[in-house]
């Protein structure tokens, strides 16, 4: 299974282990005479806070040599998938989901964390090791 | 000689045919503990108007399969060099340079306009075979 595979399973398994449905398995996009496709749908079904509310879940591995060049696509897609996402289903919150460690060494940064800010990004963090959600900011 | 290197060959003797002076090679940026580059950096030397004006210039050519893909890297770098920038050298305005063939294909599209737009992003269009600037946007 290829590392990315590995991810998106790990991701998938930690959403539902948090009390979400998976819905979509990838969520497709329209947008501007493009076919995208989000890595996941979700929608919460236990729990009273959060009841019914429905995300779509970009995962990122950050498994390459440059965290920086990884941030930059990763950026430039979210704002892509969400400006796409408020027209096809603006009750849809995006959330891109990102590995606990990398956020702990990449992400902590200040200046990484005033642009994630600055931009309104929505993450998550998951734990590989456990499988589960470790963190949604905001 | 690198394709990558032949544009920003053609780029850089369009911004200099345009009136500007070039005056970083890169331009470096320190943001957050890395160390960045921005392409070009230039100011505006010939004419009365944009006069003693400083840009810097992040060039891209666009030459992969996936124009969607390299446009969302190409939207996070642009956002994350502007957040540095504006630390730096507050006075100085960054703008993304294209190939304008590359912008009646792609860029027009009016999904990826109100996306530019949206997030202000300043574009420069250039003709690879004439080596001019076609296009300041806004």
């Amino acid at each position: 299974m290829s590392a990315k595979d590995r991810y998106h399973r790990i991701v998938r398994r930690a959403i539902e282990s948090d009390g979400w449905e998976i819905t979509h398995d990838p969520y497709p996009l329209q947008a501007g005479g493009y076919d995208l496709e989000i890595d996941l749908g979700a929608e919460k079904i236990i729990a009273a806070e959060r009841e019914g509310q429905k995300i779509a879940v970009e995962i990122k591995s950050f498994l390459g040599p440059s965290k920086i060049s990884e941030f930059y696509g990763a950026l430039g897609q979210f704002i892509t998938y969400r400006a796409a996402l408020k027209i096809q289903d603006s009750d849809r919150t995006l959330y891109l989901a990102v590995p606990n460690t990398l956020y702990e060494k990449f992400f902590i940064n200040l200046f990484i964390q005033d642009l994630i800010k600055q931009n309104q990004v929505d993450l998550i963090t998951y734990d590989i090791e456990q499988e589960k959600i470790d963190r949604w900011q905001p």
